[in-house]
């Protein structure tokens, strides 16, 4: 079998347990995120921000695959900068977009200045994978409880040398939506340094006592929670579409990593129907269709989804990247080269290159080419 | 310019000012949902099951096109038996899938034995409009608080003649989800029947007194509010499959009115992911994969999109349905012949009269065929 080569538009890292203690003051470590496991697994006691409550360990965080193997189990090298990649040529996954895995749980912080540290210690240390290899294309985590801190560390982030912006789908908690005119400075700050929005499904601001790994219960509860995750990073895009931002600021670019592609012309065709049939109650009315922002400004990474390439073939959104999602168990590891070629065997080569390669290298275009398709 | 004739898998009528008074005892009547207006039309009182409060007039309500007419302005029609005839005669539109506009403000009625008299009254009416065409399907509303009323309300309207049975996206208020195993009866009573569920996006339950014709504030919010409502179809059938029902009761089908029609390749894409790379948390396991029930089972209707065509074209799904939405303002009506034009004069004239017409005949195989596309 051939070697097919792609970039990924979602990846992983997950944070070293000491992170908050070698970083940040003992009294704000004490108040991030820590999750303290009983002897037996069972149960977990989580403490964040002052709050603190114990519960039974959620299924999906005890998750392992059909041969009993756990995430960390599955590959080692995850969090290893130099093992990290051994996988991926061994994969042929050439660069990375990767975010951290804290993110689920800063969502739940309410003190700006905690929230604003915090991001500033994994920021710190995320970089360092970008400096080890130019093919780790590092997300920094943004605090989005207000506009000020995020953009504060949006241009933080970018003096370090960050090209992507990791936002949660929705504001922090109790915040008003990406349609609200308060996030004006964060557009601005993004426009500014020109680092890409990068939105990772899953990321819903929740309370912490309240969340336990998923919303639905019962029969079919895995699945529909995990079809229920992509609608987030849908609505934000909707979000900025209709607000404007793009048409305020065209230069800006977003991904929704892990969510699916075929949603974007779906979705794209949804706002024009809006925008034409409900015109008269339509503010702000924009310079060209929305459709044609999401088409433009909004890219997408999916997995497996054969869907997927007929959104770029069949409907022309030329946004669509291929993403492995490394190293979880909904990604492709272990199976990155059946799937892709299963699903690009049969099409086109250069629409097959864009999905794996182009669309990636269109949103960060002073990365190292990935290597040409080895027979 | 040549007549294309189609099928619309999404139509309605508006309910009489009073068709609780004239149908319900004055007790029953009185707490029915109603809504009266200030002579000025800015504000109104709605009153329902016993709760009443003031508010000002929803924009969407006061909604009109670009010419500042209003929807029974528009089509005047509507209401009228032998008139809205000749408004789908003259349109190009054969048979309807009709929905009583009531359904809204049904959902947010707690009292079981109230909404079921209410369900029986709407459908003791509608079924007229069935009576006096066959182009006229109508759906019978039902009542979701419990099993027993729905599936009693489910027979009882078959023996009328019902084809189909109007389900809101969600059950009643604070009710469980379509996954639990308290609709079995349900499911049962649908499969006996053969009548289709007929899933009318934007019937989300909701608490009369909170909502305000939309949930996005602010700018964008028209576009945001209409995007927004597409997902409750995708949640219901997800939960649908997710959770076995199509595998228990193989012959049931459900339709999926006005939400768009893309997302259907795309969630079938989905589900299969969550359930392969989530399967040792996947309860109920399922005969086949859930994609293959989204293919067969589930049917949608959309009105404008492009992609929504390629979404058969492209991708398969045999079940793509056009929709009218008449008489409402983000339908077709005035330019539906334009619009089918548009739609389907470049495209396969087998794959276009599918579209058009034959998924609608598949899942109402009695009604009378539609006639031949006219030169």
């Amino acid at each position: 079998m051939s070697k097919i080569w792609a970039n990924s538009g979602d990846s992983h890292l997950v944070e070293p347990d000491d992170l908050w203690a070698s970083s940040l003051s003992t009294e704000l470590a004490e108040r991030m995120p820590r999750s303290v496991k009983d002897h037996d697994g069972a149960f977990e006691t989580i403490y964040v921000d002052g709050q603190s409550f114990r519960r039974r360990m959620p299924k999906a965080f005890m998750m392992v695959d059909e041969e009993g193997k756990s995430v960390s189990e599955k590959a080692p090298g995850a969090n290893d900068k130099e093992l990290r990649l051994v996988d991926l040529d061994q994969e042929g996954v050439w660069a990375e977009l990767v975010y951290p895995s804290i993110g689920i749980w800063m969502h739940s912080i309410r003190d700006v200045e905690l929230l604003a540290a915090g991001c500033r210690a994994v920021n710190d240390w995320a970089i360092e994978y970008q400096r080890f290899s130019p093919r780790y294309v590092c997300t920094a985590t943004i605090p989005l409880l207000d506009a000020e801190h995020a953009a504060a560390e949006i241009e933080r982030a970018a003096g370090l040398g960050y090209l992507a912006a990791f936002f949660s789908v929705t504001p922090g908690l109790g915040v008003r939506d990406w349609n609200d005119s308060m996030w004006e400075p964060v557009w601005a700050a993004i426009a500014d340094t020109g680092m890409v929005i990068s939105f990772h499904i899953g990321t819903e601001a929740h309370e912490a006592d309240v969340f336990n790994g998923g919303y639905a219960r019962g029969a079919g509860g895995a699945v529909i929670n995990y079809v229920d995750t992509t609608y987030g990073g849908q609505r934000a895009v909707t979000r900025m579409i209709a607000s404007g931002v793009f048409d305020r600021y065209p230069s800006i670019k977003a991904i929704v990593s892990e969510g699916g592609a075929t949603w974007g012309p779906f979705i794209a065709d949804r706002l024009d129907e809006g925008y034409r049939q409900h015109l008269s109650l339509v503010r702000p009315r924009l310079s060209r269709l929305p459709s044609e922002y999401l088409y433009e400004n909004v890219y997408a990474s999916f997995q497996h989804d054969r869907s997927a390439v007929a959104a770029m073939t069949a409907m022309g959104w030329q946004n669509v990247c291929w993403g492995s999602d490394y190293p979880h168990l909904e990604g492709t590891f272990g199976h990155t080269q059946k799937t892709l070629h299963e699903l690009f065997d049969d099409i086109d080569p250069a629409a097959a290159r864009r999905i794996t390669v182009g669309a990636f290298e269109e949103l960060f275009p002073g990365i190292p080419g990935a290597p040409a398709n080895e027979d």
